[in-house]
């Protein structure tokens, strides 16, 4: 709406998203060098490590939400700015982003969609991937995700509603049990991490709302391979003896379809349930499918070790690509968020360096320094 | 859904609601004496005096709730319940209430509506009462009410849209004044703390996230009356110099249609808003009006001065209502927290004393202690 008042001959760094590979690149830009514009359907970075504990109270939601102009003040002047945008495809010889906006409230009114372009002098992609599907039908429909604020807002409504449901006098003994079961498909680090967090919900919260129904709370953990599959042998048997202890029950099976009372797996086991959670970690999203871009064989934006883009084995000028969204195809990261963040940060001293003619060549390297999972409330097993 | 294991022969006080006049009883019923049944569709208690701090984040949205089950922890074990449902009707004669419970999900698939009837002994109307739009066309369409949580939440959620939308580069400058103008209509307390806030968000917050956007947020309070109509001349001037000082408009006009896009009041006045918040007082919700009750000229319960019921002018036995859904003809009191919840703690006292044989005989009066207005963040004018 306003433009620059003055010409501003400063560079245009654009960064195409605010999770975690965003948010530290746009939290390490130095502003004095470059304008920045970021681009996202989503005002602030969310702390998905804690994600999961947001569903039953036990976090407020709003304290693992970081609104971008905090990260990064100098959004709040011209000529930086946020916009609250879908992006929907780069042209990379004109140096643009297509733009369309959203949250356009009164749409019917207003039927024309109204798109724009953003010109760069640098790119950052950082948009991040979607949960994986597998394709199997009712997921979407029938099933919660847990990567968003408004999706972990949605189960811990659910959870609630699904107790009061089972308190009614017209819900008989089968259907209370049903609603009060959640199941969680996908046995790593987030799946386990909820299921954990439920059943400290159902034994210690759920127990001073409504004693009587803590007897038919019930977790279980679906998981066609290995739960904890990321960690080693004895990491692994700890975990699983901790979930025991909490009440999880861990099924191995792979679901085949899922609709709005039950989830079905390819052994034929029907499991009735009231929740159903699907954390089976992620594919790209539509933008990194439509980008004109090598990908990786995991269909991920392929990168060099200096984090820019390729296509046709060579680098794309003055384009970058971090976090879920992107992958070096000799030495593939895991989509954590301990990379993205590294990523982001390393990008931005590299974007200073370039901007003020001291570029650095070292090559970006990650060095993990352990993952850890939160298994509810710590307590002698 | 469960049934006592014994039969539990003390009396059922049956409470409808959880508003300010529902929690003070159901806090201060002694549950030792009776069976406590709670019914509503809304498992916690609002502090409505605090609500419009939580739409600009000033306050969270938790920090307002606070659940029954917290505020009576015997709800937590049979015989005592909570049901979440709404009430429809009740039998006097037959001493029950009819209920259909809320939040039965997948109704496509189980579109039955399912009613239960609750047995009472003693039974306590606090069911509140509803927005008045004075059949305005277009305010249940295209306004917000500030008296619960979620509509708190969608009035934040449209604030931050409209900022968002405000900024995009397809947006011109008429359109962005119009998203970025909240009319409040309404003079009274909560219409008045509502346009101080936000006045105090836009002066403070928003310049934080967008400063370029401040000199175009606005906001106006309607009103067809005076505004701090309750208050004597000196504060109500007062009032206005500090509404002025914050940059919030008064004008004077009676809204007769609202838009998606306007306001228009019966002078012509058209004002152009992205937020029409809608605080005219309150009238009696439907349950109020099919009650087969006396009521009083302005449509409450018509209750004597010990809070019972009253039909064709003689007391109903055993029932009574408290808050806004009731009111004394021959001194109506208003609409406030302070009156529902010491009518509240009033009548638990008053059954308490019944159920011990220690009848209580005064009548409820009410002493104001006078009443407060939050106009922002103080400063010197």
């Amino acid at each position: 709406m306003l433009r620059p008042t003055h010409a501003v001959l400063r560079p245009n760094v654009v960064v195409v998203g605010t999770g975690w590979a965003g948010a530290y690149f746009t939290r390490n830009l130095n502003c004095k060098l470059a304008n920045l514009q970021v681009l996202s359907v989503r005002n602030h970075c969310v702390f998905t490590p804690l994600l999961p504990q947001t569903t039953t109270g036990t976090l407020e939601f709003r304290a693992v939400c970081e609104p971008i102009s905090r990260i990064q003040p100098a959004l709040a002047t011209l000529p930086n700015r946020f916009y609250r945008c879908v992006v929907y495809g780069v042209n990379f010889d004109e140096k643009e982003v297509n733009c369309v906006g959203v949250g356009v409230v009164d749409t019917s009114f207003n039927a024309t969609v109204q798109t724009f372009n953003i010109k760069y002098d640098k790119l950052i992609l950082a948009h991040g991937a979607r949960p994986n599907t597998f394709n199997v039908p009712g997921v979407m429909d029938n099933a919660f995700f847990l990567r968003e604020v408004n999706e972990a807002r949605g189960i811990r409504k659910r959870l609630v509603q699904n107790i009061m449901v089972a308190d009614l006098p017209t819900t008989d003994l089968e259907e209370a049990k049903r609603l009060l079961h959640v199941v969680v498909v996908g046995g790593g680090p987030t799946g386990v991490e909820f299921a954990a967090t439920v059943a400290d919900f159902f034994r210690d919260d759920v127990r001073k709302i409504n004693h009587k129904l803590v007897e038919f709370c019930k977790v279980t953990v679906l998981e066609a391979g290995e739960v904890f599959g990321m960690f080693d042998l004895r990491v692994r048997n700890w975990g699983k003896r901790r979930l025991d202890a909490l009440g999880v029950r861990i099924v191995k099976g792979a679901v085949v379809t899922v609709n709005n009372k039950e989830v079905v797996t390819k052994d034929g086991i029907v499991i009735r349930t009231g929740l159903v959670v699907w954390s089976t970690g992620v594919g790209p999203s539509s933008l990194t499918k439509d980008l004109d871009v090598d990908r990786t064989s995991r269909g991920r934006i392929s990168i060099d070790d200096h984090l820019r883009v390729l296509r046709k084995g060579a680098p794309i000028s003055d384009v970058f690509a971090i976090g879920d969204c992107a992958a070096n195809e000799k030495l593939p990261l895991p989509t954590l968020a301990a990379v993205a963040s590294r990523q982001g940060a390393y990008l931005a001293k590299k974007v200073n360096g370039e901007l003020s003619n001291k570029p650095i060549m070292a090559p970006f390297e990650y060095r993990s320094l352990g993952s850890m999972v939160s298994l509810g409330i710590m307590r002698p097993l």
